[in-house]
């Protein structure tokens, strides 16, 4: 059996920002079978993942290409892989069976096709929406979770300070802090989202940067007794507020550098001065490292899903071709939570 | 029995650079005498250390200030308090009694009164000249001790960069670097000091900055594996280029930022995503925090220094009034090791 494969790939390499004309809909014929002793896998996607770290991927140069394989760059005209959700069409791997349920790394497209690929079969156990394995219980919250814990070493009565804190990652970095018992105040682009951090996500507090016109006093207001931890998904100027903001032994999770992602952005000069006298660490992670935590990351989040105490926040765009926009969308701010597409019906 | 004490001290708070008539010697009349229950010492001071911290405590706000107390700003007028070595003259504290040999905190100048303070008896045991319990065997050997070996996790193998290579504690990180068998460059800032790391200090490399016109191209061609560990003590744009060239998983120890000391100049803007994909952790620290590893690094050092693996690099000047012009020529490279002036015989 053949179908058609549409799937949304780069034009050409990306300079700056993203815009539509970068990408195109491409539509390839796809045979459903694998070769028997190929170990592929055929995937009919659900749901993909739509992250900012992709830009990266999609520039001619990046650091980033040489240090991980998911970072590696993209080809234009070829898929895009990206953390998503996926049934399991056509197996000659093992491990899965037509109907399996995975989550891993598949492609903005409608079928992916994996050889020895990072998927990972869901647990039955987990009753919660398949959406959930492409953001809070997938990539985005294994972040948040080994960020916070790993990296921070949070703990009941730190102060915490997240940006990006409506994102993907940051929501959640908030939710768990709070859980664990610490003070917590995230900035967003919007009144909207500050809104729901304070009012649904139980933020001790929250304010726009935007509306801010010295980030390092906005900071000095939020926090009189010092920031203990900076989970940063944004770097240049808010780096530079929270180092200016911290307290000794202070602990900065560099998760993310939105801010510095678009060529000739400003980036971050911290206060080496701070950095010496107050201690302080910042401390690049990927979550890919911390696979030892998934167990625990797991059981942990869907038992606070399921008690009603993570509140989960998806922002869900419907079809393939909605890909480009809902990505571009991210560096606008568009997204409120995890920016998410779905594929098909599951 | 009364003495005239010469000590050093600022005419005003230091902007911009430091310059000879931002000091003054100054003479006051003092008591060698204490008050009993005072807990007091009066110290004659034999050694003082030069170091190029004490230009942020001189100015009239710095972040450093409120931090730790040997980082407190200082108030012109008064004595300068600095790490030393000294003898004990007159002493109410039962710890302490005439005739003892001490390393602490004490003053840019002839005489200390100390109540309290950080003062460590000297062990008769180590058969070394005492001026290098104001250097190598004081806190600049327990900074370069710390920082290699506890933030940073030297191993064998690793491939290790070090900034300022030829002053008080950058000499011995190479020292202690090559001695733990890493690859070891360091940088300096002329031919002579250069010369001094590749013939004498043992380094694999060496160069001189001033001659390069692009640090992350001299790094490249010096590391071609890539960095693993970074100590750094200037900051400004030899951190960037130290980060730009890091391996996975690279750490750097943030010991001094003498390139951003002054005001107005550049910081460092280290590129976040090369922080972030290649993991790197930036880590500020003080030797005060890292005590417990007293022990082990004087009996380290000691035993490194008797077999004539640590060779230990002195820059001496002689006379209270030799402190201005000793400490202004820290920061243009001057020094060659560690800066120590002379205030008596012993």
């Amino acid at each position: 059996m053949e179908v058609n494969n549409r799937y949304i790939t780069i034009t050409n390499h990306i300079q700056g920002s993203a815009k539509e004309s970068d990408f195109e809909l491409k539509v390839v014929p796809l045979r459903l079978s694998v070769e028997p002793g190929s170990s592929a896998v055929i995937l009919k996607n659900l749901w993909v993942s739509i992250d900012p770290y992709q830009l990266n991927r999609m520039k001619r140069y990046s650091s980033s290409h040489k240090t991980v394989q998911p970072a590696v760059r993209i080809t234009p005209g070829q898929p895009i892989d990206s953390p998503g959700v996926a049934r399991v069409l056509v197996s000659d791997d093992p491990e899965f069976v037509k109907d399996d349920l995975v989550e891993g790394f598949v492609h903005w497209g409608e079928y992916t096709v994996v050889k020895g690929g990072m998927l990972r079969k869901l647990d039955p156990e987990i009753d919660l929406p398949l959406s959930y394995h492409a953001g809070v219980l997938g990539m985005s919250g294994l972040t948040a979770y080994a960020g916070l814990f790993e990296i921070c070493k949070a703990k009941k009565g730190d102060k915490v300070f997240v940006s990006a804190a409506c994102g993907s990652v940051g929501n959640l970095v908030g939710q768990y802090a709070k859980l664990s018992g610490c003070y917590v105040v995230g900035c967003a682009g919007s009144r909207d989202k500050v809104a729901l951090l304070k009012e649904k996500l139980g933020f001790d507090d929250a304010f726009n940067y935007k509306e801010e016109t010295d980030l390092n006093s906005a900071l000095a207001r939020y926090f009189p007794d010092g920031i203990d931890i900076y989970f940063d998904n944004v770097g240049g100027e808010m780096l530079e507020a929270a180092v200016a903001n911290m307290n000794t032994c202070g602990r900065v999770a560099a998760c993310g550098a939105i801010a510095e992602y678009s060529e000739g952005a400003k980036r971050a000069a911290p206060n080496m001065v701070d950095v010496i006298y107050k201690r302080i660490k910042i401390q690049g992670f990927l979550a890919i490292d911390h696979m030892s935590l998934h167990s625990d990351f797991l059981s942990t989040t869907t038992d606070y899903i399921h008690n009603g105490k993570i509140k989960v926040q998806e922002d869900i765009s419907s079809g393939v071709e909605s890909i480009p926009s809902a990505f571009i969308g991210l560096f606008r701010g568009d997204n409120i939570g995890k920016k998410i597409v779905k594929i098909a019906d599951e």
